[in-house]
């Protein structure tokens, strides 16, 4: 009964990513899932991403949140266009909820869209938004053991965005361990060391959103 | 349908924890069940504890994670007692999960139990798992919206430790605002700003579990 019950909801997602990704598809819309811990700089990433990539394409934001309208208020504050979801104590975006959000947006205006999943390092990777990419973000405070200790969501996600790299001196971490642990777990995935707070390392993600929405073009 | 099969999951979740809240009653054991995101520093201020307080408590602790056994490992590096329940994927323990792993504990011989939670700043809260107190961990580097952007935790919570207080020079966090928008949110809570690393502040958290064991005693 349970087993019967979840892969009806998995199901109806599924069916949900699909629309949304064909919606995506026909309006040539790059569409990307960030995921991370709470507090590991998602939102200050995307801030500094559409601050300087606001003048060469059309940017949005979905923001996921449990609560308030925060983030999306910041997002704005950037002069792109923000939608908030609020999942009133889900623990993760799902389709359907993107779905709903795309009504309060012109997809034929916009080149890429990001969508800033709940902070939340589990439950978001099970669930297809018909996103193009899966982007992780982890940060370096949050310490070396995260990628083996939370497998599911880093073997998901073809991009690992380890921010908060300003803040090394004050802690142990090693960025090499990161990247051997992320290699066993997942091979084609990549490790891009950066800060948001420093811009140390943020045109590499600059790089990586060029390169995918050209590619994205010639599909 | 389904808000038939989620009140049975939590009923039958209910039972779990009134069976295990009997069982820590009769053994005269002080249990508390620690949640945070992944990486606020729960394991590393339980190995603090555990080295601070074990000449004093016999102390157990059970780890949540969704893989490795490497948490228990650093417990028992201790001196202390640890069990390892691995969720494989699932994002928070529940009260079932707790009971098996009491199976091997011997509770007539532990005084205090700590419960780490699997790392989550949303699933975790929704859960009795029959303990006596529930602590939410807070870590600076996380920032100051997180009260706010997850009421669901810190209204569930008592008490709040704000932990990594050695990182405050780099960052922009508020206590104060910190403390405000815990009190907004639930007023019966604490939050005592600490750093597990550094020691600072780690007494106002041994002497917090010292009053609550002997209140605990003399029930």
């Amino acid at each position: 009964m349970k087993v019967t019950l979840r892969t009806d909801v998995l199901t109806n997602n599924n069916k949900a990513a699909e629309f949304n990704r064909e919606l995506f598809q026909n309006t040539k819309t790059l569409v990307m899932n960030l995921m991370s811990s709470p507090g590991a700089g998602k939102t200050t990433l995307l801030e500094e991403t559409v601050r300087v990539l606001a003048g060469k394409y059309r940017i949005a934001v979905i923001e996921g949140d449990l609560a308030t309208e925060r983030d999306a208020d910041r997002i704005r504050a950037m002069g792109a266009r923000a939608v908030q979801i609020n999942t009133h104590g889900g623990c993760h975006l799902d389709a359907r909820m993107v779905a709903a959000a795309l009504g309060e947006l012109d997809l034929d205006e916009i080149d890429i869209l990001f969508i800033e999943n709940v902070g939340n390092l589990v439950c978001p990777s099970g669930y297809d938004l018909g996103q193009k990419h899966k982007v992780a973000v982890l940060s370096v405070p949050e310490g070396n053991d995260k990628i083996p200790k939370y497998p599911q969501m880093f073997m998901r996600t073809e991009l690992v965005l380890l921010n908060k790299l300003d803040l090394l001196p004050y802690l142990d971490f090693s960025v090499e361990e990161a990247k051997r642990d992320l290699a066993e777990i997942n091979p084609k995935s990549n490790l891009l060391p950066l800060s948001a707070r420093t811009q140390e390392g943020m045109h590499e993600w600059f790089f990586w959103i060029e390169g995918a929405y050209l590619k994205w073009l010639q599909q």
